[in-house]
C-alpha cells in the first residue's frame, strides 16, 4: 500500500540518519486489513536495538527511522475477521510483526525463526513493501496474529519490556527447562535481560546467582531483584568457590568475556544460554565435552510462548524494573543505555508525553 | 593391594618412556575380589588415546604403560558375588574401570561423568591406588558393574571398537534425539568415530552426509559405509547448498576447523555434537542464536548407555569396519594412526598373537 492519499495522522520519533537522533516525524500507517488490529500506544519499551538501528550499527538502516519493539497499548479499532481482541483490550506487540506462515517454525507458533525471515516491527521490509515503523509512535497497525493479550491486572508500563527483554530471557529458559525449583541459575550482566532472567529464575524457584563486572549491582541485586549471591567475575576466588555449582547459565552479556570460566561453573549436563551477542563465543572443547556441556542461543521467541510469558508474569507477579520517561528524553535515555546507565529499562510514556 | 608376592602372569605390551615405543612386558593383575570379573582378553581396539598417553602427550603418563580401552574377551573367573556374568560369557570393558558408584552421575548410571572422576582403563589411579594397565595384555580383572555382555552372535573382534569409539557417538546421538527417522545427519570427519556415526545414522533411518577434506574418502562413505552424500568442506558451493538442511551434526574432527559453516547448515533448533578435541570451539554468536542452534559436547557414555548401544548393535547388525592386526604390529599401526591410515580401526587380534 502506498501512503499516497492516506492521511499523516501517526505521530512518531524518527532518526533521520546515522546521527540516531531522535526528533517528531509524521507518518501514515496502513489502512486497516480484515486481520489487523489499529492499536493506541500507551508505553514504548527502549531496547539496545533502537540505538543500534537508529545508529545504523548493521548497515541496513532506511531512515526516517521509527524505533521501539515492547509496544503496548489499548486496542482502537479491529478488522473484521479479528477474533481474539476487541476494542478497549490491552495488548502488545514485540520484536516482529509479520512473518510467512507457512513453515514449519510459523506452523509451530515460532515465527521468530520464520524461514523466510520474520518481519521486524521497525525498519522491516513488510509484505506490502512498505518499511515498518516502530513503537516511539502514537498507533500502529498489527496483524492479530502478532499482538497479545496483556493481562488487566497487569500494569500496562510494566508489561511493555516483556515484549523483547522478557520473552528473550523466557523462551530458552523454558526450552532448557529451566523451571525446576531448586536448581542453580548463574545469570551473566544485570542489564534488561539480566534482570528478568533473575526475576524469572526466581519466579521458578531457582537459587540465583548474579555475576556482574561491577561491584556496584550487588546491592540491588541481592536486595531488590532478589537473587541469592553475587559474585564479581573477575574474582577467581569466588569463580572457583562456584565450580560445578549450576544447573543452568543464561548469558545477557554482549561485551566481550571468556565463556571457559563460565563453563567451569556448570554441573554435568549443564546449559549455557546465551542471548547476547559478544565479538565472538570462543572455548576449550574440554570444557565442553567433560560433563556433556550445552551451549545454545536463543533470539526473542514465538507467539505461543509470549503470550504464555505473559500470562505467567500476571499469574506470579512476575514485574520488570523500570524507568519510565517522556517521550522527550528519549535521545538522552539512548545515549545512558549505551553507557548502561539504567535500572534496568527505560519506558516511554506514550500516552502522556507524545502530543 | 601391592604386587609382592604375586605371580607376574599378565603378558602385555607397554610403552617405557615418552617414545611411545611398546615391547612385551610381564605384570601383575590384582587378586579377585569379589564383584570382580577375571576376563581373557582376545582383541583390543586401537585408539587416538593409545597414542597419546604413551607419547605423554598429556604429560601425566606413568609409565611402563600398557594402553588400550576397547577390550573384548571371554569371562575366566568370576567373584562370589558377580551377578550378571558367568565363566565363558562374552564381555567386554571400555574407557574406565571404576568410579565413586555414590555421586549423582553413578546414580545416574552416568559413570563416565562421576564426580570424583572415572577411573580410566589405563594410566588411571585406582581405588587400591595401583595404576590401571589396558587391554594390550592377556587378560584384566574388572569390577563387573563395568563390564559388558557382548550379545552371543556379535563378532568379538568387531565389538571392540564399539567400547570407545562408538559409545562415544551412539551416547550423544542418544542424548539428542537423532535416532528419528528422516531427519538429516551430518558427520564432521570420517575415521574411527565418524564411520561409527555414519553407521548409527544409517541404522537410525537418517539421511546422512559425510563432510571431509579428502575427496579419497567419497566412494567408500557412499558405497562402503552407505552415506547418503558427501561434502568436500572446503568446496563453498556445496557448502551453501546445504544450507540449513541438517537438524544434527556429530563433529568428530580433532583437527582445527571453523564452527561457523557448518552452524549455517542446521534446521531451525538444530544440534551440533561435539566429539572431537580441536584446538579450540570458535563461532559467532548469530551463528547460535538466530536459528536457536545449540552445540553440545560428549565424552565416551554410561554403562546404562554401553550396554544398550552393544544389544543394539546386535538387534541391527550395525558393525564396524577393523583392520585386524597382530600384536607386533601394534608400533605401526600407532604410526598409521597418527597419519590417519586406517579404515576405520585397528584390532588387535590379541587371543592369537599375543604369547
Amino acid at each position: 500500500m502506498s501512503s499516497e492519499g492516506v492521511k499523516e495522522d501517526c505521530l512518531g520519533w524518527a532518526a533521520r540518519d546515522p546521527s540516531g537522533f531522535l526528533s517528531p516525524y509524521k507518518f501514515s500507517r496502513r489502512t486497516m486489513g480484515s486481520d489487523d488490529v489499529s492499536i493506541r500506544i500507551t508505553h514504548c519499551g527502549v531496547c539496545y536495538a533502537d540505538v543500534a538501528w537508529t545508529r545504523n550499527e548493521h548497515g541496513t538502516s532506511k531512515y526516517p527511522l521509527v524505533p521501539g519493539h515492547e509496544i503496548v497499548g489499548i486496542v482502537k479499532d479491529i478488522g473484521s475477521s479479528v477474533q481474539r481482541f476487541k476494542v478497549g483490550d490491552h495488548i502488545g506487540v514485540g520484536t516482529y510483526v509479520n512473518s510467512c506462515r507457512e513453515c514449519e517454525s510459523c506452523n509451530d507458533r515460532q515465527e521468530n525463526n520464520c524461514e523466510k525471515g520474520s518481519v521486524y516491527t521497525f525498519d522491516g521490509i513488510d509484505a506490502d513493501g512498505t518499511v515498518t515503523k516502530g513503537g516511539y509512535s502514537s498507533y500502529i497497525v498489527v496483524h492479530e496474529r502478532y499482538c497479545f493479550r496483556i493481562p488487566e491486572n497487569y500494569p500496562l508500563a510494566l508489561a511493555a519490556p516483556l515484549l523483547c527483554a522478557g520473552i528473550t530471557v523466557y523462551a530458552p529458559m523454558m526450552r532448557h527447562k529451566m523451571n525446576q525449583p531448586g536448581k542453580a541459575l548463574g545469570v551473566i550482566g544485570l542489564g534488561g535481560l539480566g534482570h528478568m532472567a533473575v526475576k524469572f529464575g526466581k519466579a521458578f524457584g531457582l537459587k540465583v546467582t548474579v555475576f556482574s563486572t561491577s561491584i556496584s549491582k550487588k546491592e540491588e541485586a541481592l536486595s531488590l531483584l532478589g537473587a541469592d549471591h553475587f559474585v564479581i567475575s573477575s574474582d577467581q576466588e569466588q569463580m572457583k568457590a562456584m565450580a560445578k555449582s549450576l544447573n543452568f547459565i543464561i548469558d545477557t552479556a554482549s561485551g566481550d568475556h571468556p565463556f571457559d570460566p563460565y563453563m567451569s561453573l556448570l554441573k554435568t549436563g549443564g546449559v549455557l544460554a546465551l542471548v547476547g551477542f559478544p565479538g565472538e563465543v570462543k572455548f576449550s572443547p574440554a570444557s565442553l565435552n567433560i560433563g556433556m556441556k550445552t551451549v545454545s542461543g536463543s533470539i526473542t521467541g514465538g507467539t505461543k510462548d509470549i503470550q504464555e510469558m505473559l500470562d505467567f508474569c500476571a499469574a506470579q507477579k512476575v514485574y520488570p524494573k523500570i524507568e519510565l520517561i517522556p517521550i522527550d528524553y528519549a535521545n538522552e535515555a539512548l545515549e545512558r543505555l549505551i553507557k548502561r546507565d539504567v535500572k534496568y529499562r527505560f519506558v516511554i510514556d506514550i500516552e502522556n508525553s507524545l502530543k
